[in-house]
């Protein structure tokens, strides 16, 4: 289960952001150690883009990446109001999401901030496109590794997952695109061990994911047209 | 400000966790190099209680303190409850808040859990009773330190405070009571640079205090008086 309070690193600046509407975590990850303090955030609301943005600048950080880890259907991304408010930052996505993006990864791909890096694993399910980025594994590489994981798997819950997760080091920290129950954190054991629906085998899992019963979800027919466009939706049509 | 992303120590085992309604903050430490795993948790609330025993049993651990910051306005504390389903835990507040509890602490004593400690600030303002519990200064012990502020000091905001907080490492991590724009740690550096009510002088901070124009805390008249008997307030009415 590890003993480790937090992942350190000396160089890897972190904090975990929270939007209540959509109970959504924005993780903000910076090379301090670097003379840019380049900076990236994962899965920013739209919302919310000023005080991240203000956060940012407190720190002295710059930010270069609005990473999303998949289409959302609940909130609407912040991507598009960071690269118009911030100017040099990229958006990410996957290239398996079909949404717009400046950058596209693949499973494999490496992203590179100063001396720090994610790694892209592809944990389709959810939605076809959903990715999970791991801090990387080397030196100066924060320990215990951190798996952003966004929706494919939840603290104690999940959307769907091809258990590619499970096949990190149980150590690792999974930090999720949400959390309804107030919980911040857990690592691979703990949800290999505890998690109601990813414990079951794969029939029982289908019955329970067949059966959820799920209302439509509110968001849905604004934020997924919105944040296939990266969050600039009304920019977009304008220019079309 | 720090490059470290969080504390790290071999042995703490540390989680953050939310209590939405109340935007409250409830954090769980434990010993997990100990061979009794002894947990306490600060400022639980009553409606999460069984939220944070599942997640100690889970962990394996075993919670022997029930700790408030001070008398709570805003939600009921889950201490009384805690004590009633978890047999020998025990509640722990200061002397000053005049609050029934099993034990009370003051201004220099430690609370131990098994060779870690939290050491108690006397932190007035915000209630009379108001302390901050900071993570022990020595070998073992978490580094940088970790400082639960109450709402003594919220991260870019306060209650009222005077002013010991800052007299700690400028690294030290700031773990307030709530928050409601959605952060979730800080560092004294921050603070003492952003934090918009304490970076004046102090003619204007009671200026921006005597005219905040805050309505009536809505659980106020349920919750003092059920959190100066540590939450088990029809228990006592019966009893009395």
């Amino acid at each position: 289960m590890g003993s480790a309070a937090y992942t350190t690193s000396s160089r890897l600046l972190f904090r975990q952001l929270f939007e209540k509407d959509s109970s959504t975590y924005t993780y903000l990850l910076a090379d301090t150690s670097h003379p840019d303090k380049p900076a990236l955030l994962v899965d920013p609301v739209d919302k919310t883009v000023d005080r991240d943005i203000s956060l940012v600048k407190e720190l002295g950080l710059k930010l270069i990446y609005a990473i999303n880890t998949h289409v959302h259907a609940d909130h609407v991304t912040g991507s598009g109001l960071l690269k118009s408010k911030v100017p040099g930052v990229k958006s990410i996505i996957s290239k398996a999401s079909n949404a717009k993006a400046d950058l596209f990864v693949e499973p494999g791909d490496k992203i590179i901030f100063g001396d720090l890096f994610l790694e892209v694993r592809a944990t389709p399910g959810h939605t076809v496109g959903c990715v999970t980025y791991v801090t990387g594994d080397g030196p100066n590489q924060p320990q215990p590794r951190m798996a952003f994981t966004g929706d494919t798997l939840l603290i104690r819950g999940c959307g769907r997952t091809d258990f590619q997760i499970f096949s990190l080091p149980k150590d690792t920290l999974i930090y999720p695109a949400h959390d309804y129950k107030g919980f911040s954190v857990s690592t691979v054991g703990e949800e290999m061990q505890y998690n109601p629906r990813l414990t079951k085998d794969e029939e029982t899992f289908k019955n329970i994911m067949a059966n959820l019963n799920l209302s439509y979800p509110k968001m849905i027919d604004i934020a997924v047209p919105a944040n296939m466009v990266c969050g600039l939706q009304e920019v977009e049509s304008k220019a079309l």
